[in-house]
C-alpha cells in the first residue's frame, strides 16, 4: 500500500490511483510465473525476449545508417484525414488528436485548411509589401524580415469551422472529425508590431488588410490594436522554416483567433481606416443567428477543450484503471481548470493539467479513471483565466441557434458500452 | 525617432536598436521610389511583385494538395552533419544548430549518436524487462506503458562528446561541427519512479542497470535517487512517437545528464547495489585528468552556451544591425542570465531570454548589435540556478588539462574579420 500512497501523492487521487495498483498487481502473478519458466533473467537476451521478437533479435544485428534528414519509423501510420471543400485540390486536413502525446503537434500532422491548393513560393523570390496608411511604404525580403529582433511562442492555431459538425447533434465518428482543426506549434518570427513602426502608422489608420499570395489571395481584415499587440509575422515552426502547407515562406500568426485570419503564404499588409469587408468576412466566417443577422469578426476562439483518450472510434481493452487525456485551450489566454466528469456530467472533478500552463496554447491534461466495464458517458470542461467556463450544447444552442457553421465551442461527451466501444454522444 | 524609442522600450537597448532604425531607413528611399515607379498599390499584383516571383505567380494558379504526412519545402535542404565512428554504420549525426530557430528541434533534425547502428524494432514485439533488487519482476508491452500517468517534458539532451574537438584549441569548422550534439524536444512518457513503485524496489538497491536493444546491448549504470526523481520511461517526441534514432519505441530520458545515459531502444533495467562499470562508464565517458586518474560518472552536463548567428563558416553582408542568437542550457536547472560581449571578451552585457525558460532546456536568447564593419570577436557565456557560470577555455584546462574528450562547456569565441567571415577563434 506504500507504493498507493506515493503514486497518490504525485497525482493527487488517491481515491482513483488506489485501483490502478491493483491492476497492475493481478499481471505480477502472471509475470512472475513467466519469468520462473524463463530460469535466469540474468543477461541472456532468451530468457526473456519473446518469441516473435528474437526471430528477428535486433541486438544480434548491425543497425540502419544515419539520416540527414530522418522520418518517422515505418511501424507509424497516423496521418491528417484530408476532406474536399468543393475542389479536387481544395480541402481540409485534420490532425489525428487521438494519436498524439503532449502539447506540440508534429509539424507534418498540423490541421491544414487552404482555399486554391498549398502554392510553392520561393522564398529568395517573397516580398511582403507594406502600404496604405503608413509614412513610408516598405518592400521586405524574407532576410531583412529575420534580421528584425525575433520572438519563439507556443500558441494554438483553430479552424472556426473546427466542431462544425457538433453543432445541431453529436455527428463526427472520431476526435479528429470532431476536433482535429486545431494544432499547435512553437512559431518564431518577428513581431509585427516591430515592423509596422518601421513603416510609422498614420493617425486614422484603424485596421490592416492582410493577403496571402495563393491562388484564392486569401484577404482578411485585422483590428490595428491587435496588430501592434501579439500578432507574429512567422517564418519558422517547431524549430524548422514553416511547412508549405503553413504558409511557407511567411505567415501571419493572430495569437487566440480564429485560424483564418493567421493569412498563409502572406505577400501584403495595407493599412487602413476600416475593415474590407472580403469574402471571408461577410459570405464565410460568420454566424447566422437566430434572428436572421450575423455575427461578424468574432475573432476569439473561446475555451474549449477535449478528450482525447478514450474517444469515439476507439475500444477499451476491458475494465481497469485508465488515464483519460485531453486538450484544452482558449483564445483569451491561459486554461485555469479542467473538470471531467465519468457519469454522465452528473459530478466533475478536477484534473491534472501539464506544466507549462502557456497563454493561447494546447493544455494536454490527465485525469486517472478506473473503469468499472458499465455503460458510463465521459466528458471534460475548461475554465479560462477570464472566468468563462466551456459551454453544454444546449447552452450554445440556447443562444446561438443551430444556423452556424463556425465557433463551435460545446462540451464533447463520449459513451463507452459495456463491450468498450466509445462513440460520439 | 518615435519608432526607435518605442522597439527600445521592447527589447531594452535604445543604444544598439538605434542604428538598426537607421539600417531600415536607407531603405526607405529606395523603396519609395519603386512603388512610385509602380503608381497605385492598391490592388494590383504587378506593381510590387519582383520580375522573378510574377513569372512563376502563386496567385494565379491552383496549388498542390493536402498530403496526409507533410514533410518540409522543396527549398529547405539543413541536414544533420553525418561522421562515421570506427564503422560505416556507427555514426555521429550533428544538428544544424545555425539553421534552427525557437527552443525545439525539430525531431528530424534531433542529433544522434548510436553504437552498432538505428535497430529497427516492432513496437507489438518490445519488452521492458525489470527485475533484480524488486519484489515482483515484471515485464511490460508497450500499451501497458502507455497506461500509466504520463508526463511530457521538454528537456535537451547534449552527447557528452559534444564540443569535444574544442578542448585544446579552436578546430571547429562550423556550430554544427564545434556544438551539434545537443538538441531538445517535448518527450511524452511516464516517470521511472511510478514504474519502479510497481516493482517494489528492495531496501539494499541503489543502481539500475540500463540496458538498450541494438547491436552493441547498450548498457549504463543510473543511480537509484536519480531513478526515483525524474527519469523519463519515454515514448513519444514532439507529439508523435519517438523517432528510430531516438531509441523508437522506447528510450530513458535522464533530464540533464550526458545523453548516452538516456539509453535507447530500452528492453531492461535490472535493479542492482552497484554500479557494473560497463564499457561505456569505463573505457569511455570518463575524463583523463593531468595527474593520469580518470573522472568517471559525472553525468551532469554543466551550464553552456552558444552564438548560432553569426557564426563561424557564415558571412554577414556588411555593416548594420544584426540580432546576435543563440542557445543556453544547464543540466543543473534552468539558465538564469545569459551574457554577450562583442569586443573580444572585454566588456560583457546582458541578453534577453526567450520565455518560458524551462529546467533542463534549450534557452534562446537574444542581443541586439550594431556591426561597424571591423574585425571583432563574439562570445556568449550564461549562468544558471545555481550560480555556476560558464568557464572560459582557459579556465578549463586549468583544473582538468587538454586529455579529455568528454563534457567540455567552454566559452565559445567567433572572429567576424572586415569582410563579413565569421571563425572559430
Amino acid at each position: 500500500m506504500a507504493a498507493s500512497v506515493k503514486v497518490a501523492v504525485d497525482f493527487g487521487r488517491a481515491d482513483i490511483v488506489e485501483p490502478f495498483v491493483r491492476h497492475v498487481s493481478r499481471r505480477h502473478f502472471l509475470k512472475q510465473t513467466k519469468v520462473a519458466i524463463g530460469g535466469s533473467v540474468a543477461l541472456s537476451a532468451a530468457a526473456y525476449l519473446p518469441d516473435a521478437f528474437a526471430a528477428s533479435d535486433p541486438t544480434k544485428q548491425q543497425g540502419g545508417p544515419a539520416r540527414g534528414y530522418g522520418d518517422r519509423a515505418s511501424y507509424e501510420h497516423s496521418a491528417r484525414l484530408i476532406t474536399p471543400v468543393g475542389h479536387d485540390t481544395t480541402t481540409a486536413s485534420y490532425t489525428p488528436l487521438q494519436d498524439l502525446h503532449g502539447s506540440i503537434t508534429p509539424s507534418s500532422l498540423h490541421y491544414e485548411r487552404h482555399h486554391a491548393g498549398v502554392p510553392q513560393i520561393e522564398p529568395k523570390a517573397h516580398r511582403l509589401l507594406i502600404h496604405g496608411l503608413v509614412e513610408r511604404p516598405l518592400e521586405f525580403t524574407m532576410s531583412e524580415l529575420q534580421r528584425f529582433p525575433a520572438v519563439s511562442r507556443v500558441h494554438f492555431l483553430e479552424c472556426s469551422g473546427n466542431s462544425l459538425t457538433e453543432w445541431a447533434k453529436p455527428t463526427g465518428k472520431t476526435v479528429q472529425e470532431t476536433h482535429g482543426l486545431t494544432s499547435c506549434s512553437e512559431w518564431t518570427g518577428v513581431l509585427l508590431a516591430s515592423v509596422l513602426k518601421e513603416c510609422g502608422i498614420k493617425p486614422s489608420a484603424a485596421w490592416v488588410l492582410a493577403e496571402g499570395a495563393d491562388g484564392a489571395r486569401m484577404t482578411r481584415s485585422l483590428p490595428l490594436d491587435k496588430c501592434m499587440d501579439d500578432v507574429i509575422l512567422a517564418y519558422a515552426q517547431n524549430g524548422e522554416m514553416l511547412r508549405p502547407e503553413q504558409g511557407y515562406p511567411l505567415r501571419l500568426i493572430v495569437p487566440g483567433w480564429e485560424g483564418s485570419i493567421s493569412v498563409k503564404w502572406l505577400c501584403r499588409l495595407k493599412v487602413v481606416e476600416q475593415p474590407y469587408q472580403t469574402r471571408e468576412e461577410t459570405s464565410k466566417y460568420t454566424d447566422l443567428m437566430p434572428d436572421g443577422t450575423a455575427r461578424q469578426f468574432t475573432f476569439v476562439m473561446e475555451a474549449k477543450s477535449v478528450i482525447t483518450f478514450p474517444s469515439s472510434g476507439q475500444t477499451l481493452p476491458g475494465p481497469g484503471f485508465y488515464e483519460i487525456r485531453g486538450l484544452a485551450w482558449s483564445g483569451h489566454g491561459r486554461v485555469t481548470r479542467v473538470d471531467v466528469s465519468v457519469d454522465g456530467s452528473a459530478n466533475w472533478a478536477e484534473a491534472r493539467l501539464q506544466d507549462p500552463v502557456l497563454p493561447m496554447s494546447h493544455t494536454r491534461f490527465y485525469f486517472p479513471w478506473r473503469w468499472d466495464g458499465t455503460a458510463v458517458v465521459i466528458a471534460s470542461r475548461c475554465v479560462d483565466e477570464t472566468g468563462y467556463q466551456q459551454p453544454t450544447r444546449e447552452a450554445l444552442q440556447a443562444v446561438r441557434g443551430v444556423n452556424s457553421f463556425y465557433h463551435y465551442n460545446g462540451i464533447q461527451c463520449w459513451r463507452i458500452s459495456p463491450g468498450g466501444a466509445v462513440a460520439n454522444v
